[in-house]
């Protein structure tokens, strides 16, 4: 418990006292703006993408900016972060405090003498915050890291330029974000009650979404779906929580955007085993998953547990699931087998010299990934497809913005995943409108050797927004960029139509 | 005093009557995310860089976007045109009020439902701002447009999607942002004391700053430089606010960043007359303008005007200018003359071969500028040497972020100038590291058949930040790019080096 410096050597600067906290959190790169170039992004708001898409690899990310200018051009994205539910820290680099305490007319400030005006703003989209102190940079660290951790959001440490070598004592024992253990009475109550309504059931289903990844529990919902053998279905934030290739995985599920097939399945059911829900409009098909019914639905959550109208408080899921699959597994209960169907797919091949259909580079590029490959697909018509349409290998990731949905946010983020694991082979699946937000991130791909396989749509503008208001306005159009030119990182320039109305 | 529609049509839209107001303030292009692309911006922090090109050459700006992901993307331009006193309207599309009435969960939110998140950001960055509601937009519109008109800061309008078609009763008379008139009496007074002073004083000299330009005083202000013929000189803020080829113009001060001579010039002063300054440390030469003795300095301001030790508060400069100037004509006083050397300028032309030096530079690029142009300079080296260097035609314009100084500005803010006066030439100086912050506006450039001359510098990195920080740190370069294949824009690709020192 206690972190490995020699003993006469109890003294640390702030600086290096940070960076040793991050890494306790298994990060290794930050991305950040010109003035702290590790991982050389272009600019503030693609290091905070690339942060992001690290982080959702890697567990935690970090990027790191100036003051003012810095800091609110990567607003964006640790607002997105935030949303997404992945622990991101942004370090800011702030002026003096001596500059701070006379209220200095700086540059980078908005000229009125408020230093805390950024901090302040920050303190809404992170879940804890600071200014550091030489007296409390310790304990800030240490909070705003835990904080972040426990609760997958982004947090906001600023360091003044003079504190930055200012010594500190280092504390004992490394960083603590463990979360309280469950009520242990309740908990057991809990257990009976799901076990007794799996009983009871005729047609159980398992739900498997967002939160399964981000707390780090794929294996013991793996465990937990192997041993009821249950029909299996993963909204989109949850598509890549779960082996597609499991006997009982059965597809996406998202109310009115799920294939009809796999919707038509899911309805029959009679007991809804929904784990990690993050139910967003994006990830429920606009709140149309009105299936999911409180009377036949259990929720497994990170802070509570819904069994059909009673929900018990501070019952986390982490805990609790392991002990059901249990308890399932030492109870004789009906033995629940469906004769399943093969997996639900619309596979279209195309004649020579047509139109590359969505179904058929949905049908087709799945044949291209292996186990382990990480996909990065941008918000729009590219994610959709994906999600409904992508059967991912073993071990694989899909990387998507699918709650705070800002284009632009995949080109930086498959670098932050490409830079997270080097071993991987990552896939970037994104329209020409998307990438033009942010293109020159693939100078930092060049830059730090990472290759990801481009797969750039030629949709010929914004086609999801084409898709929801068809009113023909020029605004959806983009002036197209002559990208077969681009050299070393390939580039696959694919002409997309949507005949055959994928996209919901 | 009414506006222009006819006497049937009473009533109009929310949307419309926003259309109507920024009309009014001058406006003919919105800068925006791709929602309404009608400037086609790349991105939102571009579009509101560009918006705050644009009213540095019409008075006034507009950035649309959207909810969240737009607005916040867009905070650092918004930022920036707070602290450099430009007025733009920001005007973000949010969700439907009765999504947010109900705290849906909706993509683009924190998924909290607090739909005040974004709004609440914003009041600390613009000088005004309202979520419309039915009964209060055409109130809040009036007043936030007016605000940002009357500080020259940025306003943010918060339109719901359900609100822009509903219908509300115009107002009579146009939009109302005059200043009130300073107190009569008081003013006498002012105006004699500083005519007492001028006339007291053996060596007074004129300094032209940044509000010069910003509360359209530029003719009132040349007035009484030339009335007086006093050495005048400009901050760089104010560097654009005065016409450099009147006989008494000497060039730039900025304290300790100013060219030697000129310096020294300056400090012979025994009267400093400041007009319009903004004392940032950028503006300053990091605040060494110590030899701006209050004993001997009166400061022309837009609130108040400071006569020595003697504060009058509401005295505008705007009002009390014109009257010091012909109490000057119509009192005979003291005819100061100087024995003004030619303009202090270091030009040392280069033998050929040999590399490209700053001082050969801004003594040979000034000769390609024309009465009437507008020079975009991004921060940096190449804003330092415009300042110090650049003799500037009549009716020219000097584009830089002196307080804010946001890397990344110059490339979609000369995009906004061009937009906001196509009959101007534009030249656009840039470094190879800020030109990758924002490298995509060359695509909306070529859209809107603007073809401003870019001069992109081969510093080989962060050359002001080297120059800073003279560590060698790698985080200062940067991946070149192949920039000389860029098509259609005219991009001319200089290699500097620092050797003359001209930089401070």
């Amino acid at each position: 418990m206690t972190v490995s410096l020699p003993d006469e050597r109890r003294t640390t600067t702030i600086g290096l006292y940070l960076i040793q906290r991050l890494k306790e959190i298994g990060i290794d790169t930050i991305f950040e703006d010109k003035n702290l170039t590790w991982a050389a992004n272009v600019n503030e708001l693609n290091a905070a993408h690339a942060a992001d898409g690290y982080a959702r690899v890697k567990g935690a990310g970090a990027v790191l900016t100036t003051f003012g200018v810095g800091e609110l051009s990567a607003a964006n994205g640790i607002a997105g972060s935030y949303a997404e539910k992945i622990p991101v820290i942004h370090v800011v680099g702030v002026p003096k405090t001596t500059l701070a305490k006379r209220k200095a007319m700086m540059h980078h400030t908005l000229g009125d003498g408020d230093y805390d005006v950024f901090y302040n703003m920050y303190s809404r989209i992170t879940t804890a915050s600071a200014i550091l102190t030489a007296t409390s940079a310790v304990y800030d660290i240490d909070r705003v890291i835990s904080e972040s951790m426990k609760n997958r959001c982004p947090g906001y440490l600023a360091i003044p330029a003079d504190l930055v070598n200012v010594k500190v004592p280092i504390p004992l024992g490394t960083l603590d974000y463990t979360l309280p253990k469950n009520p242990s009475q309740t908990q057991l109550e809990v257990v009976q009650a799901i076990v007794h309504a799996i009983d009871q059931a005729k047609h159980p289903v398992i739900l498997v979404d967002g939160d399964v990844r981000r707390t780090g529990m794929i294996n013991d919902v793996t465990e937990f779906v192997k041993m009821t053998s249950f029909p299996t279905y993963a909204a989109p934030m949850g598509i890549d929580a779960i082996n597609h290739a499991l006997p009982n995985y059965r597809g996406c599920y998202q109310g009115s955007f799920t294939l009809a097939g796999i919707r038509a399945e899911f309805q029959q059911a009679d007991l809804i085993l929904k784990i990690g829900s993050l139910p967003y409009d994006t990830n429920t098909g606009g709140f149309s998953t009105h299936e999911l019914d409180p009377a036949k639905t259990i929720a497994f959550q990170t802070t509570k547990t819904q069994v059909f109208d009673r929900c018990f408080e501070k019952i986390a899921m982490q805990e609790l699931i392991p002990l059901v699959t249990r308890q399932l597994f030492e109870t004789p209960i009906m033995q629940k087998r469906f004769a399943l169907g093969p997996p639900i797919r619309r596979a279209t091949p195309t004649t020579p010299g047509s139109a590359l259909s969505q179904s058929y580079f949905w049908a087709t590029f799945p044949s291209f990934l292996s186990a382990g490959s990480m996909v990065v697909a941008e918000t729009g018509t590219v994610s959709l497809g994906s999600f409904n349409l992508m059967p991912l290998p073993k071990d694989s990731l899909l990387i998507s913005q699918v709650a705070w949905g800002s284009v632009g946010y995949a080109v930086p983020a498959a670098l932050g995943a490409c830079l997270a694991d080097r071993s991987r082979r990552c896939f970037l699946l994104v329209g020409d409108g998307a990438f033009q937000f942010s293109a020159q991130e693939l100078s930092p791909m060049l830059h730090q050797g990472v290759c990801p396989i481009i797969i750039l749509f030629n949709n010929n503008g914004f086609l999801i927004e084409k898709l929801i208001h068809p009113n023909g306005a020029a605004y959806n159009d983009i002036p197209a960029w002559n990208t077969g030119r681009v050299h070393l990182v390939l580039v696959a320039l694919i002409e997309i139509d949507d005949e055959d109305g994928i996209v919901p």
